[in-house]
């Protein structure tokens, strides 16, 4: 939605997967938009709906139900959310509602509430179109989603694009001008000025209807599953951003609401449903973000995740291009990796590089090596496909098992001309 | 060595890794070149040498040894091989006599003799520069590292670019002008006329100095190393092209000469040489070759590999496109993915992509899972990273996994409008 806002692709209607029509005619299931369930019966398993459009109640019985609700947008309890021009992003409408808003009323100024994916995505977005853009955070970096040391380069991108970071600062509330709307975020650390605001400061499982019906509620209150993705009410399932899962790495129930995870969940789900019994392994957190020329991304544990988990981290953190130097288009990435003292075993990935260096496939190729357990000893001898258009001989994995395997053993890294190859 | 011929880096010396003044000066090491060991006496610990240019002998006394003698170029016993304008492609010398032979003959016509690798970079190189292109190779088909079914996609490329594909055809021998230059390659399906004549039909190790002393030699006459990559001669270590090593598919020896194992081999042979007792796990072939704008690559066994080695094989093909539809930059590639019916261990993976579909690092998505012994329906729930720049929600090893656990298990697979995520 953020690319959307800033014109690609121009139609909304390009980022709707299946349209209701299509599930239909294609897959035989019948979609009921502008709907609410307002009551879950469990005992005898029925849904009370009502038809938004119309006004009308009605009751429908299930055999199987899946709550797949997901997540919305958190609104600070703060004055001045309400006013015009003050936006989170989390549905389709929104994303159309701030694109009339931009259109209709040319705001010059925004400020951006929370320094995570959805305020990276949308300082490039606004800045694309024109707008000078802040961003409010209350931590004392951008990107909370990585460590310190690895968000300053994302920092300094901001501030090259002309984004203004206002860090270590909460929000106190938004003031409006006489005509109703948002001109003025204030701080903790100052009033910023502004003609629109986007509050992008995270989710919360939507879960009232479920919890209501007696569906038992998991950490940061999403709705507590199996790993079949039961309940525990008999016969109702729960997948994707309103439901918890499990941490691969910790072990313990967590809830990291992404798309991809939703996908997975989804059609895992259904095949339960309909009587199989496949089990959702976990997730290791795994998420990137362009935010400009960047591309910033994480897998697994940080440091201070992993201690909280019981680990010993030992981190190394490292810079490469991704391809030798004669060739001419290549890109610099930076790269931290994470691994548990006592046995090796790689814990996490944190990445940062240039679009041209292809810094999120070479942490998904750490994500695999971390969701199956391998150790920084087995990423040493990693068997990449190399050859000179996409890799340097070793790539930046192998060389990070060979820096970690260094750190963890006492050996000496040898470091040639041409860098930690 | 086929991107310096077309003209990137221009100058050879950028292919050069480290210099022999770089090794004395950074490392305190100290380089012979233009010397030959001539002989190895494993009891006394000595070696004999040539030096080249001065035609000196001399002796020296070593107290542990590294073989890393590589592969040479395989120059096929039939007529006219060594004609003028016949070459190899193995060396930084030959990619400069090539050179020189392009700048002073002037060829207009070329003959690549082998559609492995090298023969298909060399296709781009030739075509690049502008000659006229002709591939000759016996068996039915480019690329034989991959299965015929994905071969087809690369040969179409290899024609639309103006190659013309010789298949199922030997080489019988090469004729010369009355100046001694190449002018007709001669093979068991007819004859084509040339100026240039590239032979590109594999590598053999160089072992010659080191079985006279003794040292065992293994499948296909590489030097047989252990996993500590030692020889059976005390003392003596073996690295690289020249030496055999495990598949960790099949857990027999085998011979997969390649520059990213070699550079892991020789750092594992220092360490144990000056005392560490490291093992180096073996390999699962995986390789990539750029083609064009096609990307081809392989990892672990094919279909018939997987026979051979006691497998009952599953495959799956599929197509995708790496990006969403509204995403402005995207590639389309085709995958292909097998393995074991008994147990659903993923044992290889093969692509053919283009360029901006990035099909060699999803290979070495595919790569890590097969190494790390995944089934296919782990790499249903791989956690990788996702955002619109950079994946579909469920990228194509997942989706993969999906058709995979479809085919092993029975399901069916969901397909929406938008193909198989």
């Amino acid at each position: 939605m953020p690319y959307f806002i800033s014109g690609v692709p121009a139609d909304y209607k390009e980022l709707i997967a299946r349209t209701p029509e299509e599930f239909r005619k294609l897959n035989d299931v019948e979609i009921f938009t502008r709907h609410r369930v307002i009551d879950i019966d469990p005992e005898r398993q029925r849904l009370r709906v009502v038809d938004l459009e119309g006004n009308r109640e009605f009751t429908t019985e299930y055999t199987v139900l899946l709550v797949s609700t997901g997540a919305k947008a958190f609104v600070p309890p703060v004055d001045g959310v309400t006013l015009n021009g003050c936006f989170t992003l989390r549905k389709l409408s929104d994303s159309i509602a701030i694109k009339t808003y931009l259109r209709e009323r040319k705001p010059r100024r925004a400020v951006i509430v929370g320094a995570g994916p959805i305020g990276m995505e949308m300082c490039e977005s606004f800045r694309t179109i024109g707008l000078e853009v802040s961003v409010v955070e209350m931590a004392p970096q951008v990107m909370p989603m990585i460590d310190e040391d690895m968000a300053g380069e994302v920092q300094s991108r901001l501030e090259l694009e002309g984004v203004n970071c206002m860090l270590g600062q909460g929000l106190e509330g938004i003031e409006g001008d006489s005509s109703g709307a948002a001109r003025r975020v204030v701080t903790t650390g100052g009033n910023v000025e502004c003609d629109i605001v986007l509050l992008g400061i995270g989710v919360r499982p939507s879960v009232d209807t479920a919890a209501a019906a007696g569906v038992q509620l998991g950490t940061r209150g999403a709705i507590k599953v199996d790993r079949m993705l039961r309940t525990n009410v008999p016969n109702i399932y729960a997948a994707g951003d309103c439901a918890t899962t499990t941490h691969k790495l910790t072990g313990e129930e967590t809830w990291i609401p992404l798309g991809s995870t939703s996908r997975k969940q989804g059609r895992l789900a259904a095949d339960n449903m309909f009587g199989a019994t496949l089990e959702f392994p976990g997730v290791q957190g795994t998420s990137v973000v362009k935010c400009f020329d960047l591309t910033v991304g994480r897998t697994g544990l940080n440091e201070s995740g992993a201690r909280d988990a019981g680990f010993e981290p030992v981190s190394i953190t490292m810079e490469a291009e991704t391809l030798h130097e004669y060739m001419p288009v290549r890109g610099n990435m930076a790269l931290k990796l994470v691994a548990d003292k006592a046995t090796g075993r790689l814990l996490g990935a944190q990445v940062v590089g240039e679009m041209t260096a292809l810094a999120d496939k070479r942490l998904d190729i750490l994500a695999v090596a971390i969701g199956a357990g391998l150790n920084a000893n087995d990423v040493k001898y990693l068997d990449l496909a190399y050859a000179p258009p996409y890799s340097t001989a070793i790539d930046v994995p192998i060389i990070a098992g060979n820096l970690m395997t260094g750190k963890l053993y006492g050996k000496e890294c040898s470091c040639g001309p041409h860098g930690l190859e």
